[in-house]
């Protein structure tokens, strides 16, 4: 799944969490864990910048994308690392990662390959819009109009 | 903070969870909350794309923001709602709220009000970018350019 596996002295560092100066202000990457070891992370198209789909990254996840470029998040359903792309192709490509003023959520800018981040196939995770309901009611979906892009069942073999 | 208390057969209901294909190709709205009773919400301003806080809300604010059309967080580090803006002026003006496939994530596209999304005086709380070490080392943080665009002391009346 990695591109190669880095001897320790070849990874990334994180730096401990320092005071709220140091976290907002200073120039040591600290990120903030949440009590499951986990980081949202949310990706836009860098060019674009359409909205793509948000997950989440642990230490070494987020040190594996760092090394190969690529995003690895860690998947909480199925509780293991996840090569974005490793299976259907649709890897998505590191162009920058930044970290908010706490350090406790990313965004990456990456540029997606193939046809798109989706399982369901489409090229956004995000392809429906929340509609409230006026004057209270249930809250309705709508398509923003997102074709698939790709058949998911021939892409990961299953529907 | 909210503009009005609606009575309770004014609010915004949500669907229960249904199944995978309900969730994912149907157009109730069931969104997913953790066992804090959250869900992330991602703020991108809705006419540049840019990434400008990632938040999040409990039911309850959800539906104050369906409500008001103007973001209200839950404040994970004070427990409280949080109505972006109320202080500072900020308001993020709801243009478009979308939810992923598995709808356990929020994208707002919204009209960001005043001087910026951050309390530290910037527009978006992204404001700095993560170098990865390269064959190793401490991966570091570096300023994206982006210069405070209010003072926050005035602003909130503390340092």
């Amino acid at each position: 799944m990695r591109k190669q596996l880095p001897a320790m002295e070849m990874q990334n560092h994180f730096a401990p969490r320092g005071g709220k100066t140091e976290v907002e202000e200073g120039l040591e990457f600290a990120p903030k864990f949440d009590r499951d070891g986990l980081i949202a992370a949310m990706a836009l198209d860098a060019v674009t910048r359409e909205p793509l789909m948000l997950a989440y990254m642990n230490e070494e996840a987020l040190r594996r994308t760092l090394e190969i470029g690529e995003a690895v998040y860690w998947s909480r359903s199925r509780q293991e690392f996840w090569h974005k792309g490793a299976t259907s192709g649709h890897i998505q490509k590191i162009v920058e990662i930044r970290t908010d003023c706490d350090q406790d959520a990313l965004v990456l800018l990456v540029e997606q390959i193939g046809a798109g981040a989706c399982h369901t196939g489409r090229n956004s995770c995000f392809y429906r819009k929340v509609i409230g309901a006026e004057g209270g009611g249930s809250a309705k979906l709508e398509a923003i109009g997102r074709e698939k892009s790709f058949d998911p069942a021939a892409v990961y073999g299953k529907q």
